[in-house]
């Protein structure tokens, strides 16, 4: 298309932008995860994009303040929102006195984060939160009523083959506490990281330059090596002889988690011990998930979370440890759609298109209402021009069914039907019209 | 609540935060918006919030570039969108090729303006648009749809007394290239803003010292005089004696919108001819519309929009005519809450707590697992304590049914269902159960 001014007319790279029929699918994805939310009793929040850059800070750091869009309007010093879990934590702390705990809440919005941009990566992403926040305590019960909502959300996505990875943090943690390695742990899970790349022997090299003794490696790797179904793993952790109250405690609440989510009839196949997951991140400190899709684990977890003891340390002195879990649906969507996974069924959700013959435009708009008012969405034709340009539209936007009001239909009224599904054609009454639309659709 | 490092915890100033409560019906208003959209046939698409600045800037100017947040992030000049048509006439340009005309499409989110923060205005707030644009042509009869659009929203929100304004760009524009006056129309249409201020003769007199003739202004003022219904302003205007073809197309077309509106079933007093609305937006070249609430005509206009000749002249040569409009939620919702017209029904969507009394919280999952997927939003309660502490759970949030499972009822397979509304209590069985709240709720 021709352009002017040399105006660039594309989105910026790294920020998705979808055509009609795919935002539908999108939006079809984004109505599952909202309504499973809202069955299961999360009530909706909805924080600013903008917040002061203090405010977003005092949790930030690291990586992520580099990536923080940030800027000064006025004397304000703004952020962007790079996640939905630094807003939460300043709104319950200043919302607390209006809240009833456990506070169950989900947002669905979009984030910012300045990364490089790379294939998969986006800079302006969708995150699907829910978090369950207690006062001063929370229940360990709730930790397993969350991949329930996991499990739920992604069989309403229409997946079967899905893992639903649990682990606990205190059970890493403890474990090196019980060795007296717990300085170095930063570093060998470093080490550990590279064992595919550099394997035992290379790891153990490590490890022995980080001043660990050989006997405490073999305990390391009898804990990496431990494989088998929940049971298996739960019954290997207590023989390998941890003396730390922590780490049995881990274990103790990883054994309740599990057996509680078979009580929420989340079937075997579809979740796992893992010891090894999320042991990078400080911020959880019990319970961790990530959820993984069977047939194409490249992508990596498509919706991880976790308990945390401390919801908002940095604004209160007040304790609000909660669990909760986020999909990045943008990235999600993304890595689905070039899998060819996503099912462009709708052009458009357009079922019905009312082709007035005439100026006279009453019946086309009063049948349009009525079907309207039966949530079926329906489309007038004002195109000008000959019937079969008119026609084309409803192909191109595969629109099945299409009703012709010419002067005969008025006069009789009634209203010709064409099937573009079946490809038939028939002239019915308005009740008749109805109710095989109704039928159909 | 205690404050830590002393972090500011409150959303910015202009940047409207909803308790729960509000964010529900909040949503539900959300909810009838995009719903009646998609009835209508419309498309979504969603949009960037970050653009490139010269993308945006290349429409914008003057007071809106003021208010646009702009900052660099690495080499690139980014911009949040002010508003979402901009991001349409980009999009439109870009992906051309891809879409089908008359292009009808809905977007709804968040748009920024740097504003002064005051009473009313905020900075980031939603937008509701549809447009329909149409390539090279678009008949006149979708501008009559569009208040269709507008009526169904306004009365499933609960309104009856709301009356859609229209008017048409042309007929001003046409008075004062026919009075030979057009180069004097920024300043004569400022001065007529002052009517109310400074009276009739206050007016006549800074049109004299513009240098129009008396003769001109009595014609001005017989045109600011025209009162009463739809055919008598036709017909007054008729009268007026004006020569110029852009005048004379402005009340046919409005002559014919407003005939089609009466098919589309827009009954008479929910709409009206006002030949003094969006006289000041140069943005309009046909059709606009203003939408006021009756009894509260101080908000001013709740739903505005109007027909363009050309969407995206910034980005390409090609003539994409359209007429949309956009409901500024954020606003229409405070102002409604600021007048108690939003009904908090719910604390939340919640409508059973079941409240298992045992270790086994299996019966428990079971019938929640069975009522969500009838769509009936329900919790498990996993609050440790007293059975008076959970129910003031269920009291504070107003959860009007709660089901508790205790040895008794899991031994019998029975529920015992508190309904708080009634303020009954009975002893049924899971079928009975199931029925009982699908027919209460």
């Amino acid at each position: 298309m021709s352009k002017k001014n040399e105006v660039t007319t594309r989105a910026l790279s790294g920020f998705m932008e979808l055509l009609p029929q795919e935002q539908i699918a999108f939006n079809n994805m984004l109505d599952i995860i909202r309504n499973t939310y809202e069955t299961f009793g999360f009530v909706p929040i909805d924080t600013p994009i903008l917040e002061r850059f203090g405010t977003l800070l005092a949790k930030a750091g690291g990586e992520t303040e580099k990536q923080i869009y940030q800027f000064t309007k006025g004397k304000s010093e703004l952020a962007m929102r790079f996640d939905l879990t630094v807003p939460l934590s300043r709104y319950v702390v200043e919302h607390y006195g209006d809240l009833t705990f456990p506070f169950r809440r989900y947002a669905i919005g979009k984030v910012f984060r300045g990364e490089r941009a790379q294939s998969g990566r986006f800079r302006e992403f969708y995150q699907c939160d829910i978090d369950v926040i207690g006062n001063e305590v929370l229940d360990l019960r709730f930790d397993a009523e969350i991949p329930s909502v996991i499990y739920t959300i992604f069989r309403e996505f229409g997946f079967d083959a899905f893992t639903i990875r649990v682990n606990n943090r205190k059970i890493f943690n403890g474990l090196f506490e019980g060795l007296n390695i717990d300085e170095f742990r930063v570093d060998i899970m470093r080490s550990i990281d590279k064992l595919e790349k550099i394997g035992r022997n290379g790891v153990e090299k490590e490890l022995n330059k980080l001043g660990i003794v050989s006997e405490k490696i073999i305990r390391i790797f009898d804990f990496l090596n431990i494989k088998g179904n929940s049971q298996e793993i739960l019954n290997a952790l207590k023989q390998l002889d941890i003396t730390n109250e922590k780490f049995d405690e881990g274990i103790e609440e990883l054994s309740k988690v599990v057996d509680m989510m078979r009580q929420f009839d989340i079937p075997e196949k579809n979740f796992a011990i893992d010891l090894t997951i999320a042991r990078g991140l400080d911020y959880y400190t019990g319970t961790v998930y990530e959820t993984q899709l069977d047939e194409y684990p490249e992508i990596g977890s498509v919706c991880s979370g976790g308990r945390y003891d401390d919801l908002a340390s940095t604004y209160t002195d007040r304790k609000l440890p909660g669990v909760g879990i986020s999909i990045g649906l943008t990235r999600l969507f993304d890595q689905l759609r070039s899998r060819d996974l996503i099912n462009i069924d709708f052009v458009t959700k357009t079922k019905v298109l009312v082709v007035p013959m005439t100026e006279d435009i009453k019946q086309s708009v009063s049948i349009a209402t009525v079907l309207r008012k039966n949530n079926i969405s329906t489309e007038i034709s004002f195109v000008e021009g000959k019937l079969k340009k008119r026609l084309t539209y409803a192909n191109k936007k595969k629109i099945p069914f299409v009703i012709f009001i010419g002067e005969d239909e008025i006069e009789k009224k009634v209203y010709m039907l064409k099937d573009f599904v079946n490809g038939t054609q028939e002239i019915l009454s308005r009740e008749d019209l109805l109710q095989k639309l109704k039928r159909a659709l």
